[in-house]
């Protein structure tokens, strides 16, 4: 029955602002994970890991963190760590690993963390929504209060605990002004939310698209493959994400007329970006800008979303992208006549 | 005229024992590079750069020295150093900057060595096929003296170069076993090209496939991106690559009747791998494996390609997995009468 298709997951969407807030208070109680792990130098390098959407956060929680705080960090799969450590990290170095997990019961990230117990230069700690989960009962954890979700796909949970990792990371900058922008995002992402709803609704009733390309560089890298992963779980469509110059790179080959490029626009690479979707946009693609503020520089693509926020930092502006693609994989779902809460092959968590 | 198509390409492909053999020799006459640059623990990390194929092979690349050398690397895409290099690279570190670049023109990695110039703690080199090349003119190179190529795809060039700087990492980690490792796989590399061909021609011939996913981990990792972007590119048809494991969490969900998906299998996780194959196979995907060797194991899949060399270490061995990687994009490109010389939208060199 079409009509009972995404009862689980749009109320998930359109519940991240609450998300948001619950997340940013509850950082705040717990200060001294902070002071203990990613704020503290002792570190050589901290190592986040996940698998899927938990992968693609980590690797925007890795780039702000480089960003913001100034201390080596990268992104791996959980999966990685556990089979494939000396390709990811070396000998003589001392190791935060941080596990991201919704459910903190996914078997690759308890592997991996299991894998480095007791190994000379391992420390571990993580970030779920689930504070009763083995991750949490194994390692230290945040804990995104109103993540828990029960649609198979990521949606809200992945918001806030990226936004929360952000938050973490502005408190170990200890730079007040990045702090502040925390709360900036917290008290936007509402309406932000509200407007991505029939944006999205609209964009793709109007449209008949049949590929989906994400592109973002620096932390919305991340996002433009999360991005990508939504649609692709929700909607089974042909999508893939790159970095955005990297795009023109052979990728750039398969764009034609009913392609969408969807860039997720940064502020620091504003004009090299909207040259690559103007490229695309002659090549026949449909271009939409997901960007903090509108221009004459985008007056050539399709359809551009606003989230606001240009006075922000653009890793803090990030979670703000997060909405309207969220949207647009829920809908493209619906009009495919697909089910976006009950993905083909997929279940929530994924046990080996 | 179809049984035009491919005139540059296909001798590429087949060319590339001898590419090795001549990268091996040159390696050779330039050890001083070794000692000079990616030899030497006074840079706290290496960073490969590259675009496209050449950021593939800078994974390959990164993983094979993290795991040989046992020091600090890591792979972006050349246009991230230039946009975002705060949030790749932190401050007070030393860093060893590896341009990547077949044609040692491409602009993203000139304005990524060149934003590094006289940046405290920053020092480049490079690698590529043109000893004539602005990169080669500013910043001392490794050159592959065979890997020039005519055609817009990079086959040789990319299997040399792959190969080149897996022989200068042997060489940096002192190790006698890796270095021989090198010479064994030259050895190798003309029997499997041979076999290759009519391998990858039969298996195209006899399927009708309409999407190409490929797998792959650790070092195989960036070699299943390059095997997508080969297909991509000479085919335009669907293909998309992910870590293996990664591939259960969420991407999935496209699989069915139709889908070919090609692991590229290591020894170190096998059999966790072949069981994620075992679990696509069951969801109707067609399963390739490109291995070191069959066996009881692989007796699932469709079809096996053995490329020997079981006695070699994963990273070694990886090259060996390209020819018939190649060929299968190029058969396809014929398949589906496209000219693999002259992909859509694309030009040997990127400039911006």
């Amino acid at each position: 029955m079409a009509n009972a298709f995404g009862q689980l997951t749009y109320p998930e969407i359109s519940a991240q602002a609450e998300a948001l807030a619950a997340a940013h208070a509850q950082l705040n109680v717990q200060r001294d994970w902070v002071d203990r792990y990613i704020g503290n130098s002792a570190y050589d390098e901290v190592i986040f890991i996940g698998s899927g959407s938990s992968y693609y956060q980590a690797q925007t929680m890795a780039a702000t963190f480089k960003k913001w705080v100034g201390r080596p960090a990268s992104a791996h799969p959980s999966s990685e760590i556990y089979l494939f450590r000396d390709a990811a990290a070396v000998p003589g170095r001392n190791y935060l690993l941080v596990g991201v997990s919704r459910s903190g019961e996914s078997t690759e990230v308890i592997l991996a963390l299991e894998s480095v117990k007791g190994v000379p230069g391992w420390t571990t700690c993580g970030i779920t929504c689930h504070e009763d989960s083995k991750m949490a009962q194994m390692t230290q954890c945040l804990i995104s209060p109103l993540g828990k979700e029960k649609s198979t796909v990521m949606t809200k949970s992945l918001s806030s605990m990226t936004f929360m990792m952000q938050a973490a990371s502005a408190v170990a900058s200890g730079k007040p002004e990045l702090q502040a922008e925390a709360g900036k995002v917290v008290e936007a992402d509402a309406a932000v939310v509200k407007a991505a709803d029939p944006f999205a609704k609209t964009f793709v009733r109007e449209r008949e698209l049949n590929k989906f390309i994400y592109l973002g560089m620096g932390s919305y890298y991340g996002l433009s493959q999360e991005a990508c992963l939504k649609i692709k779980e929700m909607s089974y469509v042909w999508t893939e994400s790159f970095g955005t110059l990297e795009f023109r790179h052979g990728p750039k080959s398969i764009v034609e007329p009913g392609t969408l490029v969807c860039l997720l626009l940064s502020e620091t690479a504003r004009s090299y970006e909207l040259k690559v979707a103007e490229e695309m946009k002659a090549y026949g693609a449909t271009v939409l800008v997901v960007t903090a503020a509108k221009g004459d520089d985008t007056a050539f693509a399709d359809a551009v979303f606003e989230v606001g926020g240009a006075e922000l930092s653009d890793e803090a502006r990030g979670v703000l992208y997060l909405p309207v693609l969220q949207y647009i994989g829920f809908y493209t779902a619906l009009k495919n006549n697909v089910d976006p809460d009950h993905p083909r092959n997929l279940t929530q968590v994924v046990k080996i």
